[in-house]
């Protein structure tokens, strides 16, 4: 039996969702993996820092935080005041990064990320941003240091895609991919084939949780084009830039055309795709028909998944059902356990 | 860099497969996993045996094998007259067993997976028998001896379902599982969608080779059991016997019924499901209507796949389109390099 001291930045939905999936799922982590855990650290960006080596009811900090309150009585010792000392005194084992990101940049995330494997630790991420702008770098700090850098959560809300990959797709090239992976979107198309316009869609993408209070992002195909830079990244092993995918989002889509497209047995998603050929990979995102004999075409709503065409099997799909941020912090678990390991 | 030397017991279309893949993807193999290998041994029912510790050309024996030959040439040393007598001799690191299944009992694929793995060598099978019949002696002799049993080809086809289960998904349950199983029926009853008639569809089924002569394993849903049971066994950690899944095949079903219900917008599949509770598994295998907004209603032909619910994540759909023998190859290859790896 060995403890992992566990430090969080990032205490929003999906580090909340982590924290109760945690406690949890204490029970059968000890069992199985035999190892227990201690949360020694969280950091948020306006909700203060708490750090105790004694270990942070996270549970209570959790609801204190959804209550509107601070973190500030669960901190232990002399006050700390930013990240980058947050992770140099928490003294954790295993970083979970979940800060606020800046897709364009990939900061702080990448920088946080950076300085945790430095000082020790394992890092576990949702963000996409330091994949999409240093996954090369932060795997090869990772190796010198040994310690791990995964990312399971980043695309498709926690369904396993890159431990698949790593573990099921050995010796195998990936020509080809194609993907259903930014869920505002898709829950908007799907209204829309339902009678909604396009503005209901939103709206309703946002009743339900999905969308944030900007949809640029979502509706102009740029999460879905970093989600293509991270599988293109690390499935191709090519550092695709999100910049470099062809974009196109879903704004200018009508109702219409949408029911037409449906009524036609091809209904429109916001599909990524990515070819390789000659060393190079073309990328594109954008609203395409897709048969209904494709099973992507099946993934309505929260759903999203992706099709491999590899070099050794023909087609493989792996998708995830009406996924949320509960199974996005069981992407961050599940990278956890993995780490304790040696995978 | 370290060398394996393997065996094979069984060398039809799929062993023969595995050999080309071996030959092909050998470049890789050796510059990402740093290793080579080496075919020590090939058994077969009918076509002889051969050892050779300096090494098989496995192509030139893949070939004489295909026009009709035997194994003779390929030989060195004392004659070996059985497989029990193959398995002692090969001084094999590792056998892939392939031979011909008794799907009711096992063997002999159990008895000389025993035998292989209580000779210090590692097993990797596509053959569900022994999954079914000894999955947890099997596993636990594995254990003792410090050898892997790995079996990803059982089912659909090289598709790595055992792979993203044990990796993808630690310290989940599985609590209910829905898949399309067995090749034969599912191109049958696309047939009949089609236009054909149940026997036509079976003709077709041959024709192109996924029907072996005797097509009562696959329409009397025993395939499909079978592999339901192997599924349960690991999955769900469950002792299944196929002889348990409560069964209907599809030797009944009319084209007229099928074409209704593809019209009706739910076309009937040859569904296989299982549903845990108290304990026990509820398993089931009959044809059943699929709703259209389920992705394996989309699996036609050749293509299979699971939807897995979990206390993690709600649904996790795994598929493999079109996939045939070479696929089979690619899980043994698969498992062969995560022998190597030790995972």
């Amino acid at each position: 039996m060995s403890e992992y001291k566990l430090a969080l930045v990032g205490f929003g939905s999906v580090g909340r969702a982590l924290a109760r999936l945690l406690v949890r799922q204490a029970a059968i982590i000890e069992q199985y993996y035999r190892i227990t855990w201690r949360v020694v650290g969280i950091a948020t960006r306006t909700r203060g820092m708490a750090v105790n080596p004694d270990g942070i009811d996270v549970l209570a900090a959790a609801e204190e935080v959804e209550n509107g309150g601070t973190l500030d009585a669960f901190h232990m010792g002399n006050a700390v005041n930013n990240t980058e000392t947050f992770i140099s005194v928490c003294a954790a084992d295993l970083l979970f990064e979940n800060s606020t990101l800046n897709s364009h940049t990939g900061q702080p995330a990448l920088a946080y990320t950076r300085a945790a494997l430095n000082s020790a630790m394992h890092v576990v991420t949702a963000n996409k941003g330091p994949v999409v702008y240093g996954y090369r770098e932060l795997r090869d700090i990772a190796l010198a240091n040994g310690k791990r850098f995964l990312f399971e959560a980043t695309v498709m809300d926690g369904t396993p895609i890159f431990s698949t990959f790593r573990i099921g797709l050995p010796a195998s090239r990936v020509i080809r991919f194609r993907g259903i992976l930014n869920s505002t979107s898709n829950v908007i198309i799907t209204g829309m084939e339902q009678g909604k316009t396009f503005e209901e869609g939103v709206e309703y993408a946002k009743d339900i949780g999905v969308a944030e209070a900007d949809v640029a992002n979502d509706v102009d195909g740029w999460d879905a084009a970093v989600k293509t830079a991270v599988l293109t990244s690390v499935l191709m092993d090519y550092p695709l830039r999100p910049q470099e995918v062809e974009r196109e989002g879903i704004r200018d889509l009508t109702s219409v055309q949408v029911q037409d497209a449906r009524a036609e047995g091809a209904p429109i998603k916001l599909l990524c795709s990515v070819q390789q050929a000659d060393g190079n990979c073309h990328a594109v995102v954008k609203p395409t028909q897709i048969a209904l004999s494709d099973p992507l075409s099946r993934l309505d709503g929260t759903s999203s998944g992706v099709a491999l065409y590899l070099d050794t099997l023909r087609e493989v799909v792996v998708a995830g059902i009406d996924h949320g941020p509960e199974q996005t912090a069981f992407g961050l678990l599940a990278d956890f356990i993995n780490v304790v390991r040696g995978y």
